[in-house]
């Protein structure tokens, strides 16, 4: 077996190179997005703040400016600490479970051989010896916690940047369209480059500190780093689930009483729930959403690095060809880095119907880099024929077989991000068609959005399905983990682009608070509109390499638990099949239900605000925003914890008491079925709420005769808008992470299923 | 290997003469019912119509008695017209497709041995010669045109026995609550029993005369026998789909315009589509429910006696063994009846409180006595030791066992049957959750409700994977399709009580339309209100039993195939499984787009009506309903052909161009995911349904703080009424035939994909 041109100091030098790259690009486009200058007088007290505004540059609206700017400030500063306070104390509920579950996966992992400390012959290349059973233990625990915290510090990081930019997109908003779009824009990059090196970096240095203990028994080493990926995605969970409800009790509370009720505007400062509103955009949508995806890229990375492992890179010591995938990663953040200085110095925005064409150019842009990028990193990291562990069996496999399973994957993505735009943008039919039912009030509205859901998964699931037969047919679990990883590749540009959306929005909340001209909030509308389609194609994304990547893991964990077929046709494999395809409904009930219960508690807090403050609707007196913000707070900490729980326990209840091959059935039960509610959940989600919006914007004939704001058919796309919000902002993002998350932690206790699972089947 | 203690003598006996009871009590229920009298100038000309109301009864509403009595002639007379004519429509347009598709069985079949007329030594006993290839393409499109037959006589009896009872429902409301339920009740006894009895028959009569050519060849007999299932089947599945669209589109279109825009009250004379929506229950829920459940009926006979045929009753030639599947059901009849008499004679209903937990003891008692008579069967039809094919090995099983596969269908049925009624049924806090969270708009009503279809999965899912694990095991596929033969052992109980639902409606409808008192409707409502809970457990049933019926044909397909294992872990079932799971939503997208498409037509008609027929809106003038009946006919039958097509071609496409590997894979994700979308579909729609009139009836304190009619919690709560309507009625149901449907044609083309089949495959 031959080796790859790369050498294995050349990658070690790459790796980490590309990711400081990355994070310098990072801090580069802060830099940039730090120019707009904010401030206050009770916000910014270090002396820096010159000008309220850049000077030298045209304003189209200069009035007032003192008092918008210092308005926005405050805001910005409210929306902020809000943010900053929830996720501390939901960093500070997850320790405990981090901890505890640490503990649960030392105490498995340690008894499989009884927490023995002695060396044994390695399962797959039993020439050699390696390390403890203890060791994997110690190490998968601290792998775990490692990814626990990078998870945590992305969410983190992005939810800070996000609330960093959204009172600049606004104040930019004023010089024009562009000026704001490119720095709500910049801003998304800077939180796409800062998690993607981020992940890369902090994986590769783990590899290399944990080398030092298991120095040659790369099958340790790469089984232990799995928890790597557990540890990311719990944590993911949580933040998706909590920030989800937090975001959609405060959005659906405020609206159902400021906008039904009380006819008041969107983000009407009169409104008490809107803080809690705009918070809740940034520990749900970016703060979640970053710690998703930052967790489908550590998993994919650690279930290609496993199947490698155990393969002939593994058994020959080829290192660049092991960190193949890391590589493939490292390309992709040059390649986005390259694609975002063309949307940022090529092409200008000058208009809002270019933002979403810019935003397609650019996956093109990075799919095609991309595409060269792969065969290269194909070409020099890997020998040009290697073996590759298949459930049992060696399976021969080349380089340009590798290059397919990168490239249909990135490939596969892209289709997946057109056809998202296509059904949830509304520049085309399926969204002026559900717009159009709300001629005939809510209910043809919600028949037509709930089809629109529904057929928006044909496409993707195809495109999903040939993937996987292509990457799967050329280079088994190890194809599908690339192919992942290949959809994953450009995720610097997809965060970017996703990002946007919630920025926006923000933006458009501050603008309305700020009490700023109707022309601001029309542009920071504009934007938000392109925004809602955004976040869908990130959204698409999310869902789509979640899929590949639980079938890469599902694989490994197979392979670890050392079955070689999970064949439908035995009972043990059918109920897990059914019974996981349940799981996806069962975990949407919970979220969804506790969207609707804490949105209920929201509104009767908001109405009792309106009817016992006086003066609140004249606008004389000041809501409590503080209490709005406590009962999201409360809310979602309370609710996140059965669907967790529901999460979390399954793999173990499943693996214990039904064994390895229930617990298979399970997980790819769970997986096709949950992909398709996620799917069909998000784009239903992201089409009503354009419809919503393309009736009140009235820029076609069309939307003028379904409006204007106020009038019944807006009502009725109003109301699809409400059911949406849980659908794509809390209940279909999440259910990734469940047929992810199930898929790893099985993984992860694979080994203790396989020697002391199925204890209810061995006493039956 | 002995025999079991029946002759087969007296087997031949027993069968029909259970078959004949069954049509015997059906006509005599018919009898009891007739003695309402309905006439009307107009309609009756018999000469026999001695009096309009039934003398000596005591008449709580006497005046305006000819009338009242004339005009639901008149009403029934119309809404029978309408549902004749549009299943004649119907089935003119299904001849063609059944030519076509009979043509296609013949041919695809005959060209796997080159229509070869030698005989050849049978495939699983080698020992004997079974006769050629031809015979089986023969035999098999008899049986499927057998099959396609029954199934529309089913629907048609059932249609016109419902339109029979309907307006004698009516008049019976006037003598009080008890007397209208009775004469429903018995009328959907008349269906139940004349259409379990005669799927016996025709099967029985069927397997006899083909036996008349095959002789001692039982593994080609059964074999060709398959194909009734598939005529049951596809008639059903047009039947659902077509009657689905044509209720919803009609239902939908009449409300929006009458009860939101005009506010006159559900089934006023004034709204033309009344008459479509009256007929649209008829052709809908009952022809198209018919042909559903008789559909299921004969695919778990048919695959239980495939199975058998190949296992060591077809190779001893046990005749009463072998016809084990067709005892049961003749032991069914008999215990329904019994249940029947129970109900009609021992348990008087006064109240309509006493309803429900009527039909609620029904199915208890129903069940208990068919575990008794399941273990008479078991015991005296069936060797105490015999062997079942499974998967290319003998399975030594014990006739106990098959007690316990049988009785675990049965009861899972039950629990499943009780679950719905708990979900959708207004006397628990589910519903009255969802109705309370209408008094924040319509958009929490829909949130809340589409959790609690999502939560209602749970509970049936577990007791099918119980049914599927215990019966999987103890008795391989035989076992699954025995399970589910007991689940519809009593489907002459399940249909009386589902069919009483639209039965109930239809009164409704006849009293409102005929001009009766707010007495008489408010009897009828209550009456209705049960019939949705009804309903939805009749749904619950058919969905219960299409997941086992699916799952037995699913492995009746694998052996017919020839394949042993359908292996998750290999990318063409992967790929199967995950484009499988996603049917049911692009199927759900068709069916709902449709209703949508066809209601918005309506709409326009009616609004259309409205503004240019003077006189309309105060009673003066009548309004055109042949036009809305035209428009419903028209989209239903345009709209039932790609979703038709749909579940028609897949497995065509799929076994032809992918092969037995992928299309196992479909059948198995189609099945895992759409039974999941089915029931909550169905539980979400009956759940809003009774949510609103929850409202409307105002029988508790709670109830009474969020009506009357009118209010906005109402107008809420009717939103989600109406996004029920397909969700329940047309897409939800029809997914019981997609899965099955899927199935049954894959067993039948099974010898043509395993020989020609996966020619994509094979050109990569």
């Amino acid at each position: 077996m031959d080796m790859g041109m790369l050498s294995e100091g050349l990658t070690q030098v790459l790796i980490p190179a590309a990711a400081l790259v990355g994070i310098g690009f990072a801090l580069l486009q802060w830099l940039m997005v730090s120019k707009v200058r904010v401030s206050s007088d009770s916000v910014a007290n270090n002396g820096y703040n010159d000008g309220l505004i850049e000077e030298g540059e045209e304003e189209e609206e200069a009035v007032d400016n003192l008092d918008v700017s210092i308005k926005c400030a405050e805001i910005q500063n409210a929306i902020s600490l809000g943010a900053t306070s929830f996720l501390f104390t939901e960093y500070k509920y997850l320790s405990i479970f981090v901890g505890v579950f640490g503990a649960v996966i030392f105490l498995f992992l340690g008894s499989v051989k009884g927490f023995s400390i002695k060396s044994e012959p390695c399962t797959y290349n039993p020439g050699n010896m390696c390390k403890p059973a203890l060791a994997n233990a110690v190490f998968s625990t601290i792998a775990f916690l490692l990814g626990a915290l990078t998870s945590t510090l992305s969410g983190f990081l992005g939810m800070k940047i996000a609330t960093y930019a959204n009172a600049r997109t606004t104040l930019e908003a004023r010089k024009g369209v562009g000026k704001a779009f490119i720095t709500a824009f910049r801003s998304g990059a800077v939180m796409g480059f800062l998690l993607a090196a981020n992940g890369l970096l902090v994986l590769y240095i783990s590899i290399n500190l944990f080398k030092l203990y298991y120095g040659d028994d790369w099958e340790g080493l790469y089984e232990s780093i799995t928890g790597y990926g557990l540890g990311g995605s719990s944590m993911a969970l949580f933040g998706r689930v909590g920030g989800g409800i937090y975001t959609k009790a405060a959005d659906v509370g405020a609206d159902l009483v400021g906008k039904v009720e009380r006819n008041i505007p969107e983000d009407d400062p009169r409104n008490p729930a809107v803080i809690a509103d705009n918070v809740g955009d940034n520990v749900g949508d970016i703060a979640g959403m970053g710690s998703d995806l930052f967790g489908s890229y550590a998993e994919s990375s650690c279930a290609a690095l496993f199947v490698a492992s155990i393969s002939s890179f593994g058994i020959t010591h080829d290192y660049a060809a092991m960190s193949y995938p890391l590589i493939i990663s490292s390309m992709g953040i040059v390649v986005c880095l390259i694609t975002t200085l063309f949307a940022t110095y090529l092409f200008e925005i000058k208009n809002v119907s270019e933002i979403e064409p810019s935003f397609i150019r650019q996956l093109l842009i990075s799919t095609v880099l991309m595409t060269a990028g792969i065969a290269m990193v194909s070409f020099f990291a890997l020998p040009s024929e290697f073996t590759l562990y298949n459930f049992g069996t060696d399976k021969t496999v080349k380089n340009w077989h590798l290059f397919f399973c990168v490239a249909i994957g990135l490939w596969a993505g892209l289709v997946i991000g057109y056809t998202t735009e296509y059904y949830t943008s509304n520049a085309y039919s399926p969204v002026q068609d559900v717009a159009d039912s709300c001629r005939t009030g809510a209910a043809t509205n919600v028949i037509f959005g709930l089809a629109l859901g529904y057929k928006s998964v044909i496409i993707p699931i195809f495109s999903i399905a040939v993937a996987i037969y292509v990457s799967f047919s050329l280079a088994s679990m190890y194809g599908i983990a690339m192919a992942a990883l290949g959809m994953l590749s450009t995720i610097a540009t997809g965060l970017a682009i996703d990002a946007y959306g919630p920025i926006c929005d923000n933006a458009g909340g501050i603008a309305e608070m700020a009490g700023m001209s109707h022309k601001i909030r029309e542009r920071t509308d504009a934007l938000d509109a392109a925004g809602n389609t955004t976040a869908a194609i990130g959204k698409g994304f999310a869902i789509g390499s979640a899929a590949l990547v639980s079938l890469a893991l599902f694989g490994a964990f197979v392979s670890r638990a050392g079955i070689n077929s999970v064949d439908v046709l035995t009972p043990k494999v059918f109920i897990g099949l059914i019974v996981g395809a349940m799981l996806p409904y069962w975990f949407s009930a919970m979220t969804m239900k506790s969207v609707g219960s804490a949105a209920l508690k929201m509104v009767e807090e908001v109405r009792r605000q309106f009817n016992t403050i006086p003066g609140l609707m004249e606008g004389t007196a000041k809501p409590d925003y503080a209490t709005c913000v406590k009962i999201s707070t409360d809310a979602s900490l309370r609710e996140m914890i059965p669907p967790g729980a529901l999460v979390v326990l399954t793999p173990l209840v499943a693996g214990t008491f039904f064994g390895v091959e229930t617990l298979a059935g399970v997980l790819a039960g769970s997986l096709v079925s949950g992909v398709q509610v996620a799917i069909s959940a998000s784009n239903t989600g992201g089409a009503w709420d354009n419809a919503k919006k393309y009736i009140e914007a009235g820029f076609s004939e069309h939307a003028k005769s379904l409006g204007p704001k106020g009038s019944d058919a807006h009502k009725a796309a109003f109301i699809g808008d409400t059911i949406g919000d849980p659908l794509k902002d809390t209940s279909g993002p999440s259910l990734n992470i469940l047929i992810k998350l199930m898929a790893v932690e099985s993984l992860v206790f694979a080994p203790f299923f396989a020697k002391h699972g199925g204890i209810l089947f061995k006493i039956l």
